[in-house]
């Protein structure tokens, strides 16, 4: 695209000099042209022949309109003629006009006659940017009028956007047909429309200072999009850029501090309920093998381990602290740590931000910033890290290890995470509490699970991003590599309500979040227990290779909504070919329902569940499988959940592995089956044919974003 | 309103006997003008006084039109004026249109001119009716244009429509925002459209003959709502009306079914593994105290019961006979049990039209039409009757009692409902397996639990709807007492089509379900969880006698997503007055957030969660309370759990009641927590704030339609 920055800069720098906040119509227009943007062209034509050429090189229709300084009422002076279709027109408009005008005022001076693009219907739709606190400049699309204003259908992306998000844009909204030829109309340019939206994105990012901007209504037809009117408003107001180091600084530090060689506990206790005792015995009890070393005005040694006065009297180097003390000897204490040159402190104490002091929290950002220390928290359970044995936490220890590194903004969430982690015997890497966020983000843990071997999944709990911007970023890269869940409370006006009064954030609309989340392949949770299901099983699961799933059950019943399940998880059954449709039905009875899902039918034998599993592991068309079950005496749940997992262990043998998820239906006894299956690498529920779909469409939803299946 | 049905019937009568399947516009007209639906006003005028009456009669503007069988091309004729604004501009067209008629063609016939209504832009709106198979007669309205046709926005309610049913379809799109006046315009005249809707309704209701109608567009103005268009469909085929006994019939046979005082089991086995062995001992362990007479062919006894050859045999009357036999031989010993006045067979042999054997599925239903003998199944898995300690199945036994009465089409979910209700320990007054519906169906349980004293909450699994009219009418009036909750599987295109290769039921479009239910106060589960959670919830809760809810949270995280969950669940979280906000804050710390949710923060201790929720309780503006804990070691999991049972035990001994919902975050302790509260009185779920809120949901949108708050 050809840009003019500099013709751009002088119109915005008048503006500036002139004390405005928002462009007129030609300087909207004059930026616009600078960006490619397109505007309805026009000009100003001093004969017929000139009018006949302008309006041949813009194309008919074309609106004419005289010019002239001493003629305010055009319509009224005859000077206006609309419609015009050819070159013939053209040229009895310019003689119909100059002659009205001379009859109006015979002495008015007249520069000539004005040829503009008359825009076609088409459709209306709505192209404009916005800039949000938290992530900056969006860009956004919607269809004009009832759509956008009564049913809110609009879409956004990070702007500057991709012709790859434009088009996604176009396809984003509900009403997304209308804009392939709905109603008999013509489809609308596409292409055009996405150059549009790629500029405007790019004339807000290039300019800050461009806070806000409508093309409203631009015409979208078969060959073209227009923009018809353009509103432009500025903020030269300076920002002040929020601090971030460098992500080679964030990994040092934050590789530090989740797997330090030596930990000082500040405020460490031999008290019995204590915080400080708790984070010690965590420690301790779990089997954390590097240095300990609690800190206490004046114990000599707390639970077998020396203890000193102060973190510089430590003899060696300290790489994380964790913090047990009451909130006004925080600050005091981290100087110290800052002199250490400890790379993170755990601020487990609560009485900052969230109890309103904030000057209290502002003191330990600056010193943080001031000794490069990072600060996690305050107002935290701590930090799960189980690579390292490293329990730096108040609450009950945690060891069931595994690949999921979960986060959460609200202790409270925390605890449920750690509760429903043991109960479901989930595996994982990390449990990080981020509290207050007075420094250390969701952003900085990204940087540091994005490396981290240990990790395969990344699940965080937030209720605002205090930098989106700098989120979705790490995030769009991360999630190429590593499924990226997150739940982010404060959904609905409601919560956000309750979000802002809980921590002082400011809640974004939840449609920005939607998008963006979209633009950078987040899987969004909807639930606490979205969250925590897909933190579960999306690593369990492979990655599939396509989009075609396969239903196998013994259950007519369980069929039905498991293929409800994969609409709402946007999940394609596949048609079920020919061929594989009579492989299938050789294992079957003959009432077995044909093509997808297969339907086995109850009562079957164990022999009839592993024939068809592995076959649909076999046939090669098949990307996923997904089993429903039903409890009977001739297939005990037991036997079910020890043949499927020996079929998917023949095939692994012979380098097939493709995602199963299994939905059990029968007596207790299909939840120890469920647990089976889950631990052997197939994600399995008791009566619920909704979540183990949920959980399938959770990691194919996150393998189309990076690219691994299309 | 005016009804003259007998001109209605006279001009169906002659479309009828001329062989059309439509009617004209004229005819469809004067059907509308029969039934008060408002087209537009016309008329003809033989003189310029006359012309001026008509139109001041109608309202201005009008059109006006030549009549004349000799001037065909109106227009060039210049016989056709539009936008005739008054009565001088009347009596100008008149005479204009009559001196043209006579200058285009001197010797034409003219009847004289056509004065027409002309119809103000206002709303486009369209309003129709369908015959759908399963609940006949509906009638439909949506917004013209984009919306109906790419949005699908468009609403259904059972014909005849009340006026109340028709106020909620204009509040029952998602663009009902169009008609209240969005974007500067006008709000439609409601009352109007209404009109229109009812008398649509009651048309085609009355005249089963119109199976599709069409008002479309329909022009609503403030002042008017008018059908432009008119077009009806007729179809004269004679429809075979479905068999339905009387009600009293109905209950008469459930009652002797359900709770029989004696049960045959036709089949009963002393063999170890066979069907008619389980079910013999499931009677017997299950403590079934009425008698029970085993049927077999060559036995004398059977597990200490003396066995019968036929049912015939035997001396007493038996009300319920349970099958266990091979397909092929059910339809004579339903012959003999027919002979043997016996109420209900329940079918539990499979091989019938699930198979493809439908002549001997067929067959059965004329053996128990001609018996008056009501069939359960076949292809089911028999039912529960807890009251009677009745365990009529092969499955194993249930034994929990309690008050929710579950049913479902297929086997496989109604042991998946097993399995849930044992491990949850949720109380069951039945469970019935429908099967291939042969017979008894959805609202055949329905009439029986309405009047079940042992019942209060109805959940029921379905795949279709064999006669939905019936259940809906039904449906409609047990909703007003008891809650009836459905799982409709088959929702997405995707499930439909499994369903239908499952029963061979053909779904129905699912947005007709939605509507429908929700005209019925049927409450609809999303998911397999759904039913099960709300059928085990709804029961337990008090039903709220306001719309304000309020949440109390020891974790303000829980709270955002409590919030969160209430906005999705359609609850209204109260604005906390002044005054009561004082009285929270007196017992929560200072710094606990204000409003509601109530955030009295972590780490209080057991008097502040129960100081609070006495408040909650006793305070009348507040109509039910949502509870966010957090596990801490200051109030643990078991002793939140109990402070909260007394404070809602001290507030029932003074007679209050609210409904108390919980969402417990924390450890493995709070499972237990969960479980102690729930078996209170209280649906309490550990590491979930959606569950709990969507159960209170439930509990409100029946209450609400059952008219127990406004």
């Amino acid at each position: 695209m050809s840009k003019d920055k500099a013709k751009v800069r002088k119109i915005l720098d008048a503006v500036k000099a002139a004390g405005r906040d928002s462009l007129t119509a030609p300087e909207g227009k004059l930026v616009c042209d600078a960006y490619g943007i397109a505007v309805p062209q026009e000009g100003v034509a001093t004969s017929a022949s000139d009018a006949q050429k302008l309006a041949a090189s813009m194309g008919f229709p074309v609106v004419m309109k005289i010019v002239s300084p001493d003629i305010l009422h055009k319509t009224e002076a005859g000077g206006v003629v609309v419609g015009v279709k050819d070159t013939q027109e053209a040229t009895a408009a310019f003689d119909t006009i100059m002659a009205n005008a001379r009859n109006y005022k015979a002495d008015a001076q007249i520069m000539g006659v004005q040829v503009q693009q008359m825009l076609k219907g088409g459709q209306e739709v709505i192209i404009g940017a916005v800039t949000d606190d938290s992530f900056g400049k969006l860009v956004a699309f919607g269809l004009g009028g009832v759509l956008v204003e009564v049913l809110k259908d609009i879409t956004f992306r990070m702007a500057p956007a991709t012709t790859e998000d434009a088009y996604s844009m176009l396809d984003g909204i509900q009403a997304a047909e209308m804009l392939k030829g709905a109603r008999g109309s013509d489809p609308v340019d596409r292409e055009a429309l996405a150059t549009l939206i790629v500029g405007v994105s790019e004339l807000v990012s290039d300019f800050p200072e461009i806070s806000e901007m409508d093309l409203n209504p631009v015409f979208a037809s078969k060959d073209s999009a227009i923009a018809a009117d353009v509103r432009i408003v500025v903020d030269f107001a300076q920002k002040m850029p929020r601090y971030r180091p460098s992500e080679e600084e964030v990994l040092r530090s934050m590789n530090r501090i989740m797997q330090p060689a030596s930990l000082a506990v500040i405020g460490a206790s031999s008290e019995e309920g204590k915080i400080g005792n708790s984070v010690m015995k965590n420690l301790i009890n779990g089997g954390y093998q590097g240095n300990i070393y609690p800190i206490h005005p004046k114990a000599d040694e707390i639970l077998g381990y020396k203890a000193y006065r102060s973190v510089n009297d430590v003899p060696g180097e300290i790489d994380t602290a964790v913090f047990a003390i009451p909130a006004k000897f925080v600050a005091a204490a981290l100087i110290e740590c800052g002199e250490k040159k400890i790379a993170g402190a755990v601020l487990i104490p609560s009485g900052f931000a969230e109890t309103g002091e904030h000057a209290m929290q502002e003191e330990l950002v600056t010193i943080g910033r001031k000794y490069n220390i990072r600060l996690m928290g305050p107002n935290i359970y701590g930090f799960y890290y189980t690579p390292a044995n490293l329990c730096a936490t108040f609450c009950t220890a945690y060891d069931v290890k595994g690949s999921a590194a979960l986060s959460s903004q609200s202790g409270g969430i925390g605890m449920a995470i750690i509760g429903f982690s043991r109960s479901a015997k989930m595996g994982v890497s990390a449990i990080v509490g981020l509290g207050n966020k007075s420094d250390i983000d969701e952003d900085d843990l990204l940087i540091f699970f994005e490396k981290d071997p240990n990790t395969k999944v990344i699940a965080q709990h937030c209720e605002d991003l205090k930098d989106g911007r700098a989120f979705a970023e790490v995030a769009r890269r991360v999630s190429k590599k590593k499924p990226v869940i997150v739940l982010k409370a404060g959904r609905t006006s409601a919560g956000a309500k309750a979000a802002s009064s809980h921590t002082g954030a400011l809640a974004g609309n939840d449609k920005i979040y939607e998008d963006v989340f979209n633009q950078c392949g987040v899987i969004r949770a909807r639930s606490l227990r979205d969250l925590l299901d897909f933190a579960r099983g999306v690593p369990v699961l492979p990655t599939p290779k396509g989009e075609n799933v396969v239903i196998i059950t013994g259950a007519g019943g369980s069929g039905v909504l498991l293929s409800d399940a994969c609409v709402d998880n946007n999940l394609q059954l596949m048609p079920m070919p020919a061929d594989l449709d009579a492989a299938f039905r050789k294992f079957i009875p003959p009432f077995g329902a044909a093509g997808n899902p297969v339907d086995i039918t109850g009562g079957e034998p164990p022999a009839t569940y592993k024939n068809t599993v592995l076959l649909g592991l076999q046939d090669e068309r098949i990307h996923a499988l997904i089993l429903g079950y039903w409890h009977t005496i001739v297939t005990p749940p037991m036997v079910f959940a020890r043949i499927i997992v020996e079929a998917r262990d023949e095939m692994r043998a012979q380098g097939i592995e493709k995602p199963i998820v299994a939905s059990l239906a029968g007596d207790v006894q299909v939840e120890e089956a469920a647990q089976y299956l889950y631990e052997h690498g197939i994600p399995a529920y008791a009566y619920s044919t909704e979540i183990p779909v949920a959980v399938l469409g959770a990691k194919y939803k996150w393998a189309r974003g990076a690219g691994l299946i299309r």
